[in-house]
Parts: C-alpha cells; sequence; structure tokens
C-alpha cells in the first residue's frame, strides 16, 4: 500500500446514460465514506463539461434516502456530457479545478471515450506533478470495452430487451393469422452484443421462439440473403421475428441505414432508422406485412425491469474504483473478471486506462452461429448470467419512484472559462 | 333466478391482445369450475375463426399450474382473430358448432368489433329457439368501450408506459445539453385514452415533469400550433417530451400521418409513423434534434409492467361473466362500475350488447386542458387508480416465464366449413 494521500474525491459520469450508472455513483458514495483520507465527497454535473464550469456538488450532503434511490434510478443522476476535451488549455483548466478544490480522488464513470478523458487528465497531472488517482468506471450498454469481461449496463438492457422480444412474441403468436414480420431495431452502434444478447429470449425447449433472425453489424448485411432468411422462417411459422442492431452495416462498410447525417461530438454518425428501412424491403419483395418498432432511449433506462446481478456488479465497480485509489493505483479501469468454473462468480481487477480508450470489442467470430443469424451456445453461456434477478424497485402512485438529487453546489473559487 | 341450464361452456378471445385479456379468461375457467351446470369448459382456438373451423380445446384438462400462470401471461392464450363474421351462413355455422358440442354459455373477451359479433351469435340463437346465453367479457387497450367506467387492458398499457416515459425523461434530463424533442408514439385509434394516460408520468410536485404536450385524435391537430408549443416548453426546459395517439386527426379529419394504406377486416386504417412524421415537422421548423420512439406491439403486452388493479378487474369481469349467465343473462356484456365515495371501488354489472357494439367513448371535454395538449385534474382522478399495484411475473433464468395452453383438441364431429 503507497503513501497515504489525503483530500477530496470527484465522481462523475459521462457518455449515455444506463439502467444501473447511478449504481456505481452510489458504490463510489458508499466506499468514500468509508476511508476517512477522503475528506469531502463531491459529485461533477454533466462529466467533463460541469467540471469545466466548476460545477460541484456536495453528495456526502444528499439523505441516505436518496443515495439509497440513487441505486434503483435509471439516467445519470449527476448529469452527463457528451462533449470531448480538445484543447490543452481545457485540461489545464480541469487540473486547476481539481487543484482549487483540492480533489485528489477523480472516478470517472464511461465508455471508452471517457476513459480516453480520464487517461489524459491523470497524465496530465502526472506531468505536472499534481498528486491525483484515477480510476474508471466501466460503464455502457453496447458492452464493447476491451479488457473487461463485461460492462455494467449490458445486462440490463438485454433483460428488458428479451422481456419484450417474449410479450410481443406471444401477442404475434395470437394474432398469428397471416404472414407477419416484426422487427425489433436496437441500439449498439458499433458492435452487435445487445442485438446478440435478444437471443436469450428463445426458452430453452423452444427453439422456434423468437427471436428467429439476428442481425449483427459484425457481419455485412445482404438484401438478397435477408429476403432468403425471412421466407425460410416463414415457411416454418406464422410470423417471424427479426432484431437488428441500429449499426449494421453493408458489404463496403456502409451504414445500411443512414437517415440521420448529423455527427455527435466525437465524431460518431447518429443513426436511427435501420428497422423501417428493413420493413421496406420486405415489403417490396415478398407478400408480407412487416412492421417494425423503435424501442428508443427507453431501452437503456428500463430500470423497473433490470437485472439485479448488473445492478450488484455495477455497485461493486464503484465500491472497487474507491478502494483501488484509496491503495495507491491511479490510471486504471475497474474490470469485471469471470472467475474460472462452471458457477458464474464475478469479481473485480483493474486494467490500464490507455488499454480501453478507444478500443472496441467485437463479439468472438464462434459466439455467431454459421447462418450468421443467431448466437451459439457459447454466447448463450457468456451472457445468460449477467440478466439474472430482477430488481425490485420502489413504486408511488402507480410509477417507478426514483429519485433525483438535491444537488447542493460547492462554491466557485474561479474565474468562469471560456470553451468551445 | 331463471331455470338451471345444463351444457357445456366455450369462452374465446378476439381483437388485439392485451397484458390482462388471459387474466379474465383464468376468470372464466375458475368460476366455470364453481358451477355445475356447466359441464365442460372449452375454449376456442382464434375467436369466431377457430369456431367457425370447429376448433375447440378442452381447457378443463389443463393443468392447474398453466391456468394460474395464464393469469400473469400476456397476449391471448386462446389466438385471437380479427375476421369479421359477414355472411349468414358463417353465422349459422357457429350455431352449428354450438348444437353439436352442446355450447350454452358463451363467453367472448373483446372489444367493441367482438361484442357486435356476439351480440349477432346471441340474437340469431333466440331468433332459431337454440337456448344460449352469451356474455361478453370487456377488453381493450383503447378504453374506448361505452357503458363500462373503463376497459381491462387500458390501466396495463397506461402504467408501463407511464414506466417507460419517467425512464426515458430521466435519461434526456440527464443528457440535456441541447435542445431535445422526444416524441412517443403510442396505440390508439380513435380515441386518445392511452396517451391521455401518460400524463400519469409526472410527479405531483414537478410540472415540468415529461411529458411535456399530449396530443390526441379527439382534437384537430395543427401544424403551427405543435411547432409553437414545443417550443414554449423549450423556452422553460432543456428538452421537451411530447406524446402522440397513433390516430391523431387534421382539421380535416384526415389522418396526419397516412403511412400505410392496408386496412383491416373490418374496415379500420392500419396505421402508424406520426412520431416519425412530428419529428419531421420539428426538424423542417426549428433548429432542435427530434426523435420518435414507436413502443410498438410491446406496449399491450407488458404484463412484466402492468396493473395488479387491472389485473385483478381482468380476472374479476371473467367470473362476472359466469355467473350472470348461470343466473340466467344473455346478451349483456359484463361492465365495470366505479362505486361513488372518495376511495376507488370497482364492481361489476350488465349492460346490452348492442348498446357496446360499435359505439365509442370519448374522452369528455372537460377532462383536457384548454391549451389542449394536456389533462384536466378530473382526468388525473379517473385514472390514477386503474394503474395501481404492481404484477410480480414468475421468472426463470432471468427472463418472464410466461405459460403456453397445452390446447388438448375436442374432436371435430362436423364438416369443414368453406369460408372466405
Amino acid at each position: 500500500m503507497s503513501e497515504e494521500l489525503v483530500g477530496n474525491c470527484l465522481v462523475a459520469q459521462s457518455g449515455g446514460p444506463t439502467a444501473v450508472i447511478n449504481a456505481s455513483v452510489a458504490g463510489v458514495v458508499a466506499e468514500a465514506l468509508n476511508n476517512p483520507c477522503i475528506e469531502e465527497v463531491y459529485g461533477g454535473i454533466n462529466g467533463v463539461l460541469g467540471i469545466l464550469k466548476e460545477e460541484l456538488i456536495d453528495l456526502a450532503e444528499e439523505s441516505q434516502q436518496i443515495i439509497r434511490g440513487l441505486r434503483y434510478t435509471p439516467a445519470s443522476a449527476l448529469g452527463t456530457c457528451r462533449f470531448k476535451l480538445k484543447r490543452d488549455l481545457d485540461y489545464d483548466r480541469v487540473l486547476q479545478v481539481f487543484e482549487a478544490h483540492n480533489i485528489r480522488y477523480f472516478f470517472y464513470c464511461g465508455g471508452n471515450d471517457s476513459q480516453d478523458t480520464a487517461d489524459k487528465i491523470s497524465k496530465l497531472a502526472q506531468s505536472k506533478g499534481y498528486e491525483l488517482r484515477v480510476i474508471g468506471v466501466p460503464k455502457t450498454i453496447d458492452n464493447d470495452l476491451v479488457t473487461t469481461d463485461h460492462c455494467p449496463g449490458y445486462g440490463s438492457v438485454v433483460k428488458y430487451l428479451c422481456t419484450v422480444i417474449r410479450e410481443t412474441a406471444l401477442d404475434h403468436e395470437a394474432m398469428g393469422q397471416h404472414d407477419l414480420v416484426s422487427i425489433v431495431e436496437v441500439m449498439g452502434r458499433n458492435a452487435g452484443w445487445i442485438a446478440a444478447g435478444a437471443t436469450l429470449a428463445k426458452g430453452k425447449d423452444n427453439p422456434d421462439d423468437a427471436p428467429h433472425l439476428i442481425y449483427l453489424p459484425e457481419l455485412p448485411f445482404s438484401k438478397e440473403k435477408f429476403v432468403d432468411d425471412v421466407q425460410a422462417v416463414l415457411k416454418k411459422n406464422k410470423y417471424c421475428m427479426v432484431v437488428v442492431g441500429e449499426g449494421l452495416l453493408d458489404k463496403d462498410g456502409n451504414y445500411v441505414a443512414n437517415s440521420a447525417t448529423s455527427k455527435d461530438a466525437f465524431g460518431h454518425q447518429q443513426l436511427g432508422g435501420v428497422g423501417d428501412f428493413l420493413a421496406g424491403v420486405l415489403e417490396q419483395n415478398l407478400a408480407v406485412k412487416a412492421r417494425s418498432s423503435k424501442l428508443g432511449t427507453g431501452q437503456r433506462a428500463a430500470t423497473h425491469c433490470s437485472s439485479q446481478t448488473d445492478n450488484d456488479e455495477a455497485f461493486m465497480a464503484g465500491k472497487a474504483a474507491v478502494r483501488a485509489a484509496v491503495e495507491g493505483e491511479t490510471d486504471k479501469m475497474v474490470i469485471l473478471v469471470r472467475a474460472e468454473g462452471e458457477n458464474y462468480v464475478c469479481e473485480t481487477s483493474l486494467a490500464p486506462l490507455s488499454e480501453i480508450a478507444n478500443g472496441v470489442k467485437e463479439i468472438p467470430e464462434d459466439w455467431i452461429s454459421e447462418d450468421g443469424t443467431s448466437m451459439t451456445a457459447k454466447f448463450i453461456k457468456y451472457c445468460q448470467p449477467l440478466i439474472q434477478g430482477e430488481v425490485q424497485v420502489p413504486y408511488e402512485n402507480g410509477v417507478p419512484a426514483y429519485v433525483r438529487l438535491s444537488k447542493r453546489r460547492i462554491r466557485k473559487v474561479l474565474d468562469s472559462h471560456e470553451f468551445e
């Protein structure tokens, strides 16, 4: 154990929210309060954006009830951002804010872009001789961070998606007079982990259960094969349920449906509409009724149908981040490690931030069946443990009683910062 | 009490499924087994379509577990149809099937078209001197049946919708750097009851909570007013959440978004796409990012997030139908009656089928605010009790463990019937 570092800690959230990213913050707060070397527990509003603006809140002042409720509240209670630090003077500003508030521990919950930011802040602090411990907390429904077995947020989106698919399939089955193709468009920009997870909606003893066809961005999409695939399902089944990841690519690597041309601050294309596109392909080529649905933002916020395993691991990752920092680690991200053996056991470890930043974990080739539209037993063995257990959210007046932080602001001591 | 009528009963389901229509069938089965005058308890496969085909199953042979599971299984376990009986010989055929299997009690779970069918079957039996007791069981997420205070199925779709809206709103709130308009398209062909119910997603003390704007088919839609409404919300709020019923009409009574021209068997236009249409209007007229989501079929099948009150009432309606028939009633539908007084108490009564058939209950004018985009306290008082209580569905391996009937067929005794 290294020398004790006494000072304040700051936790912030970045990127798209999940059903469990607040559970990670709850884990950070719970563990920070256990460590006397951490004096104040601050939250940053809207990720690095709020840090640039010196918008910090006092998390230790939140009530016990609110911190408990936080664990079962979707979205990012501190606010989040997709802002990318580009200029040296922005990085310098972050450090000024840290110095001004004696921040010595920085916990950043986010995906690969966010861990990249955390890595750069950490390295800048080192180069300037400012003692700072930076630990990333993994977060992404996309499950595409490298080095970690899986990401907090993924199990919950899969659980909700499988629930909706199983329910929708029963409805289609009941209607089942005509050839119906039902397409569910799900999130997943670069990797098909979410779409792949939909396979868990199938019953163990019912190979003909929905979803019948899964299309992943990992495999180049062919219209002709798609039409053939659907026809083959409709020969056996009255309806066909298709799950498609939003980032589906053609053989040249272009997005199949490019309905929007806008890009986010990281230069990622904003997607949507591949479900409608596939429905159109079918209606042009087959005498079927094709419907598409798009769960939208709701799918990553569905705490009401989230995985207790995922929630527990998100909380555990938050606590592990604090413990690692207090023990002297820095410039690392907490990773989830699956213990050897038949039974699923998940532990935490650490990996260098630089390894995570901007890497993308793809689905192993042998986890996808040869038909290209279903998953192998290896994938199922990997994914099934992640969706186990049902989070019980509190309800009030018939709707989930989620909490909002009271957000008492820390007084600003610096001049304001000009940024783009 | 009239003379005892001894014979078999038949229950069938018709129209779009709901999260609780199987609870009504469970109620029919539970009560039928209590009455010795009902000898066999049959189910009809796919509504009248299965009756025409003489496709009947033995519900008394299903296991206790399955009947219990039925109560918490979405969609129509017996199968459903949108088939409309048009020809006299089809009606005659229904009666032949009833005679052949000594069906003396017929319970039909469905909306107004289905109750119209039940009414015609009942009247034909009377005219032919075949003793038959016909009782309708109300079912529709649309909540548009007349004479009943509300319809089983409605409370559950509202509860799920409010949950998704509250979760999505927290996500938008967290992202909230830019002007974002999020449009949720919900079901509701002729009446805006479902869209209206979304108002319950608002917190009691947070008038600025989502949804900010609700558009109902009851009020003619104006693009100009819509753009102004959204602008006004975005002056106060970082984001604007809009809920829109699929059947939105313009001032001339035409569907605002008429993406599909297909009609169902009852001549109803198949709708979809009004959310995307509204997003397009905004992107053309305002510098905002507009996203739409369409929950699709899943919204009426979301038993995992359904109302216990709704489920209890659906079960109660099924039981009440059997009791009424055994007591000699016929040609009626079970209706739900709200008892006088401050506390919500729901009882059952009966109304003539002919009154329900093809009527549409609209939202009273003074339940819609003058702004045309929100609901008054009267609506909230009406709707809030219907979404109370959380159904706990059983889970297995991380996904809801819904049941399928084993469907042992009753041997056919008639020749097959030719139909369109």
